[in-house]
């Protein structure tokens, strides 16, 4: 049997839940590819480091962080020690995203080709900053770089327009991609106040601690741009999104707008104008009956529009971890089928 | 230069603008796969057949069609004499269907399965009524059988599940599959009588000259078959479907739905239940902050509920005929990638 050796950078919600799942298919990838997936190393930034050639006992790493808070056996170093210095096929990127500049990702997923390993990444921030780099490195190297989590998790966008959209090219894209500012807007339409959205949406997970990111709109600049660089040959970064966010939206506007039998979402969009891509995210009046209107809280959606197949919607209804996971899990196997195909 | 020949069954309106789609990525086809794709025969009902195993110029054939009606060069011989008898890889089968058997549709491939050729096919009956068996076939001859536009085009359903959701298994399918009962539907919410919606529509194009296997269900009940034998391995028939057409919807009914503030739909469904798939099509209240409820006239629907990607929706937007060449089209591309990969 063959076996596969992943580096985990990061080990939170995603990085556990991706554990977990790697624990539920172990015999299922082993008879579908004749090849045992093992983790040869974990970096964290705050509960230690686990390196182990032969393969980390993940269900007793889950363990152990589950009752201790950290690793007992914990390696020294840094991250990057990890990413220059283990042994491992595929890096698979999740640590806390710098949005603004898309760091440390964009090093660790260069110090990994540099070495010719296979990148996962589930961090947008690369995609958004570097990708034209980042995939020159990864071809040049002749190693795989695959991100499908970075936009929806692990519903399909990118390997869907990449594997059943051949020959197709992407012309527009739009769709809601913060789920942050989402429930917040749609909290606010029912009606309850701002301070106790943000500290129930907490409570519950959908809010983060520092939520402008979302609110101001970045992260859905980093989604968007992500998009449009890969399937639009954009070449940008997010700081070329005209962006607004949600920060100025009264209740008064939302009510306008439901007396125009509308919502109001922040909505994404990048389009081709003059030759070169447009892209836009603000919040934006949507009548009741579209598409649009109908994505709630933590949902979300992309709408592709094709030279040769009109346009397609792409929905995640509700996500959990799990979803993330699975994202991460699918480009794993993406990379096993490279392989092995 | 490789070559790779296409026999066409069927060449209506899909059929000719899957040509048209041939003949402008030509050289884009020959640039990314160093093949020439050909087409080697083309059977017609009542034009009509055409066979050149050097290739038809498809640019004339599609010229004569449209000036004369038929070919002027027709070889005498039936559909099936060409899927026996004909040089060709891959039978493209787009003959019209019956909706209540899948012949002659399921003999071409069968036949075409005996010559160890490749089949792609348009035309949902053989996947309703005769999946397993055809799919058996396939792998025993070692050939490829590819069915994406059997269900919303090309908008990828089937090439989604199975080449971007690998390893998920699916638990439970929804969706609007048919156009035409969602077209009269709208219409007679919008207070248009039924006569009048029937020869608007038939003028328009969305309602064929026998409405029947619309009205009553029976499209969709294929359709879902088709969805459930692939994705759920159902194992069933169309007969199988608890069907219930739009046939008994009167315009009180829409009022009173609208006045629960709800929409009427012809909704797909099929899950498990006690270790069976369970299929149902029926016309059914659908809210109208609910997806389905936005999904306007000639646009569908699939929603995928799996276990490790939670539930997510894939929406075809008002297709044009091209959407489903398209689909022919992807499915080709699949045979050569899978011939070359």
């Amino acid at each position: 049997m063959k076996e596969l050796k992943l580096a985990l950078l990061g080990f939170g919600n995603a990085g556990r839940a991706f554990a977990r799942l790697l624990l539920d298919k172990e015999a299922e990838i082993e008879a579908r590819y004749d090849t045992r997936v093992i983790v040869t190393a974990i970096a964290t930034h705050s509960r230690g480091n686990l390196v182990d050639p032969r393969g980390i006992d993940l269900a007793a790493a889950l363990t152990e962080l589950s009752e201790k808070g950290h690793f007992a056996k914990s390696v020294s170093g840094t991250t990057m020690d990890i990413v220059t210095g283990a042994d491992y096929d595929v890096l698979v990127e999740m640590t806390p995203l710098q949005i603004l500049t898309g760091q440390p990702a964009i090093d660790h997923i260069k110090g990994a080709f540099r070495r010719r390993k296979h990148v996962v990444t589930a961090n947008k921030g690369p995609i958004a900053w570097a990708y034209d780099q980042l995939a020159q490195m990864a071809q040049e190297q002749g190693v795989f770089f695959f991100y499908e989590t970075t936009v929806m998790d692990g519903t399909p966008v990118f390997n869907l327009a990449e594997l059943t959209l051949k020959m197709a090219r992407v012309t527009e894209i739009s769709g809601i991609l913060n789920t942050t500012t989402n429930y917040i807007l749609e909290e606010l339409a029912a009606g309850k106040p701002y301070d106790k959205i943000i500290a129930t949406g907490r409570k519950l997970g959908f809010i983060e601690a520092d939520a402008a990111m979302d609110i101001e709109g970045y992260d859905a600049a980093a989604k968007l741009t992500a998009l449009l660089n890969v399937l639009m040959d954009a070449h940008m970064t997010p700081d070329r999104v005209d962006r607004t966010g949600i920060e100025n939206i009264t209740v008064a506007d939302i009510e306008a707008a439901a007396k125009q039998d509308c919502c109001i979402k922040l909505v994404c969009r990048g389009a081709m104008e003059n030759g070169q891509v447009v892209a836009t995210v603000k919040p934006t009046l949507v009548p009741r009956g579209d598409l649009l209107a109908t994505i709630d809280s933590t949902s979300s959606v992309v709408s592709l529009t094709t030279d040769l197949m009109g346009k397609l919607s792409v929905v995640e209804h509700a996500p959990l971890i799990e979803q993330t996971a699975y994202g991460i899990f699918g480009d794993v196997l993406r990379v096993l089928d490279g392989i092995h195909g």
